[in-house]
């Protein structure tokens, strides 16, 4: 090498689990590396329905990007949104005319809800991306109950009790399962003029079964147990419609004042930035190693790529999956940086697939190992304990959770950014 | 009688200390209770300042309001927006045209922040009083560190790290402690361009000296526990004018992108309502039993009232006051209810001032024990656990107390509801 390795700039849009293991993966390689996100806090995305839906504070599964890294001094961490990428100048555009170069370039920016072509859908059933979003969800959830106390037309109570959360893969099923329990255990024993647990909560999906991506016993018992804990299925029929008033399934209109949106991805606008043509819901294609054809010094990884396994189908967009290619990346940088032969294709190892339904009810597919009920609910929550960041967080979500578990209470049950006289229609309220 | 208690309904307006004592009193009444307020949470506000300062979550200090009355079938509780009161009709109007009657009404609605007529200044300098306000500060807090580290220019570097805040009463003093050890001790290790320890904490007072409620010797330490942790104060001198790019202190202009107002309130608009003459904070004069003139069915307490304790002084406008008021008021209404004769005029009782300055730091005035340094700071933390509602808040707020305590990490460093592209001179972004 002529140079040394501290001439060499990493830069990595996005700081979520591709974002952040990349970084650690560069731990002592020598690089300056330098980690922009539009957001201040790494958010632990698997857990933010529970923000959504009261159980935990916002603060418990984010944490400052920068904190993260106070200790690695090769690391700066700029809070910034990209505009675009020059490929050929090798820079990255920030707003307001600063740019930041580059010799490699890690894009790691996510994906967020699509609508497939209906975009006006969003204003109606928001998804769950961000702390806003799920701030936005916690507060109309709460709102449709603080209304249908003061509502006197029995039509339009029953209108605001209604909840649709569309799309049952696993963050559509944790949904529809808290929002139950909240309707149907914690919230009635408040309320004078209705009874919480008359509410209807729609679980809607087009395809044949809940949970798709796991075998399908563990979809049955799933079913099951959202439809003891008083969840409706609407099965293999697609959302054709969603109003302030209500959803359209099918030919079928059903009067509903709250919904969510659990029912797809697109990525983030990172094929635009490149100029090359992104998949059907935006990836960018990569090659084996996961850079960009023709520009070697470019990876795309987690939910922004379009990934194959070594079976032929997509690597899922989860955080393992991230992650793992996260590590691939630092080791393929690292590789370079100290002239050794790079380590062969990236190879994606589907470590399993896990769900919760509700107290004491879960689903959990390892392999040949699959999991259901009470066993697997405490595998997945000791799981996600393992997978949050630091000890301080670890032990705020398990006392969050062991308060629910324990007296069906939840903690946040907050309004905020919005109070009673202010028109929730705008969803950016 | 002729009627039995529960044909009397008490609608209580406000559920701050104040209403909620108020609630808490008339238990076993007999009477029909309505309480109504605009949020769907009571705010525990002495620690609104820790929420701002990234210590505390949203949810450690606030409680749904109809949680805390779940097990109350005589309490209702709405969520609603008062426009007015009807004294002649004895009916509260809530919005759209909704109404509540009563037989007593109590009015606990509290105070705004009031900027002496520079109505402009809020913009710049926003208050403390409501959770929103408390995320407000605390995203312009970070991000003034954060436009920082990108800000190529010295001088509007200069301004990105100062810091006003104007008022040096308790949540004054609270705040500037807690922002200079963000700053000095907890931020620097992360950022790569500017050292955050040389950010100035300017503590503007037009009055001769800080917490000016408590004796001078108490006031003469916070003064210089302010001083060793960082903050400069800036004493005798009011604040002349609050722009975008900075403050002026009498004639002097500092540049500052960074303001919080602890300086003033007013009360909220309740003596518009009731067609009374406020005082010059729009405080309503009450009788000695704290019912409007005229008005025998009308009781004004907290932030809200007037009222003058047995020394001709006002009686202070904190938590434990507008508790006692509360007790005071519940307690008339029973006797009235029960056909008892009335216990003589309310009697404040003051129990003393309480303020943090920063760790080990704080002082303690109670009657003729005043305390400073480590056991005062102690007393303050012990009895601010003692005060939070229920063993889930004091679990959650002892344990983000003992964490920043021991490792100096604060553990809500959130920037939400704004992003890095988003204009941030706009108050309601």
């Amino acid at each position: 090498m002529t140079r040394s390795n501290t001439d060499h700039h990493v830069v990595v849009i996005g700081a979520g689990f591709g974002g952040l293991q990349t970084v650690r993966g560069l731990k002592g390689s020598g690089a300056r590396i330098t980690l922009i996100d539009q957001r201040n806090h790494h958010l632990f995305q698997p857990l933010l329905y529970q923000v959504a839906t009261t159980i935990l504070a916002t603060s418990e599964i984010a944490w400052p990007i920068r904190s993260l890294f106070r200790d690695r001094q090769d690391v700066t961490t700029l809070l910034a949104r990209v505009d675009g990428v020059d490929t050929a100048a090798q820079l990255v555009r920030l707003g307001a005319g600063s740019i930041v170069s580059y010799d490699t370039l890690v894009i790691a920016t996510g994906a967020r809800h699509a609508y497939f072509g209906h975009d006006a859908w969003e204003a109606v059933a928001p998804g769950l991306k961000t702390l806003e979003d799920a701030t936005t969800i916690r507060r109309r959830l709460l709102l449709a109950f603080e209304r249908a106390e003061r509502e006197p037309d029995a039509e339009a109570r029953r209108a605001l009790l209604t909840f649709g959360v569309i799309g049952a893969g696993p963050t559509g099923v944790e949904l529809a399962g808290i929002i139950a329990e909240l309707a149907k255990r914690t919230l009635w024993p408040e309320f004078r003029n209705i009874d919480t647990r008359e509410a209807r909560i729609l679980l809607i999906e087009a395809g044949p079964r809940v949970l798709a991506a796991f075998p399908e016993e563990l979809s049955a018992y799933a079913a099951r147990a959202l439809e003891q804990s008083g969840v409706e299925l609407l099965l293999g029929t697609p959302v054709s419609d969603c109003a302030p008033d209500g959803l359209t399934i099918g030919e079928t209109f059903i009067p509903c004042r709250t919904a969510v949106w659990a029912a797809g991805v697109a990525a983030s606008p990172a094929s635009t930035w490149l100029g090359v043509e992104g998949d059907r819901a935006g990836r960018v294609p990569v090659k084996p190693d996961l850079s960009v054809a023709g520009h070697p010094e470019i990876f795309v990884i987690g939910d922004t790529a379009s990934v194959k396994a070594s079976d032929g189908t997509l690597v899922p967009g989860i955080a393992p999956a991230a992650k793992q290619q996260g590590t691939y990346v630092a080791r393929t940088i690292r590789n370079r940086l100290f002239g050794r032969p790079p380590s062969g294709p990236f190879r994606y190892r589907h470590q399993g697939n896990l769900a919760t339904i509700g107290k004491n009810a879960a689903v959990v597919h390892m392999g040949r190992l699959k999991l259901r009920g009470r066993l697997a609910w405490w595998v997945w929550g000791v799981a996600h304990i393992f997978f949050l960041i630091g000890t301080r967080s670890r032990t705020a979500v398990a006392w969050s959770w062991l308060w629910t578990y324990l007296t069906g209470q939840h903690s946040a049950r907050l309004i905020t950014q919005g109070t009673a006289g202010q028109n929730e229609s705008n969803p950016t309220a």
